[in-house]
């Protein structure tokens, strides 16, 4: 069995990418997160884009541990911000991690742009690293529009007023099932497939 | 002597366009501005871009009034968000109009930015509308970078963490004469002098 690390701490990150290797029949791939290494050193995420900021994470965690290594960086694209907050979603209110705060400013950037011009995007980059130094880079998108006013209590992030395409409910308010088999990070991954069944081929 | 509306109530504005106008050897255009017409209807500023704000504005003004008329609007481009704040750069941090409260968000905003992607340019557009219907847009940018912290108290808005290229003083030290000399707005009026010239020619 290879292992493969997930540079993450987020035990749904990493049952959700061992379900899409189940699903796909990737066989023969043990997926450890960062709990389960020691010592890894934890670096800002300061990259002008998403693509670089997973490639960054997985270069570290492939130097770390000498395991291949997967990692993801995601964040909101809203076209009336020209794809701002982008790689600054987490931080958008000034702070780290205030999902309420960044929503929050969001919405008021956006108070007076009309519904036909309030499109947006969840976009993830998921990178593969290897301890050999190959690296690959994918993007998974989910388009949809932001609404007025938070709906749902599901999800994190800008879950609450984002509405996918095609669909009436915010992110905030599908199962984590519907998300998972819909949303940006789960497109990346599976983009990423091809490369991780080379792996273990 | 024919009469020129700038669509503004600030008597700097105006004293700016006739300076301009002046030095050129533009003569018999009397530049007159909002407060000396009557029940001017103000429209908020919702367009997607300067330009649109700014012809939107002189179509207004030039309806209103039977005159020819400039508008203009302006904002500051950050190259690490994407050109935003742009068109919201006056309610960045959500309400309208608090200067410090938007300088302090793109500060916070960019706080993990490294120098060498600290970019940023004013960049301001101006319209001109005739009576007749023609309407001109030009744009005007004045580039530089952003600090880390404040300084100067002339001008507004984020001139204090503005340093235009070529200067160690933010546009906030400058005097206000060495601004108008090389400011992004002055640079949009003189681009609009040629169809000025041919109100009166």
């Amino acid at each position: 069995m290879s292992e493969l690390l997930l540079a993450t701490r987020n035990a749904a990150k990493l049952a959700e990418l061992r379900r899409i290797l189940d699903d796909a029949g990737v066989a023969g791939l043990h997926v450890i997160g960062l709990d389960d290494v020691p010592e890894f050193p934890e670096a800002p995420e300061t990259g002008a884009t998403f693509e670089a900021n997973a490639v960054a994470k997985a270069v570290d965690a492939a130097r770390a541990t000498g395991l291949p290594a997967v990692a993801d960086d995601s964040g909101l694209a809203v076209d009336a911000l020209n794809g701002m907050p982008g790689v600054l979603s987490a931080r958008w209110a000034g702070g780290h991690g205030d999902d309420r705060a960044n929503l929050d400013l969001v919405l008021a950037q956006l108070g007076d742009v009309p519904d036909e011009r309030r499109g947006a995007a969840f976009v993830a980059a998921a990178a593969l690293v290897t301890p050999e130094g190959s690296e690959t880079v994918v993007r998974g998108t989910w388009p949809g529009h932001l609404i007025r006013e938070p709906r749902g209590s599901n999800g994190f992030g800008y879950d609450p007023i984002f509405v996918p395409e095609g669909e009436s409910r915010t992110s905030a308010e599908l199962s984590a099932a519907e998300k998972d088999a819909d949303s940006h990070r789960g497109r990346a991954l599976r983009e990423l497939l091809p490369y991780l069944r080379q792996l273990v081929s």
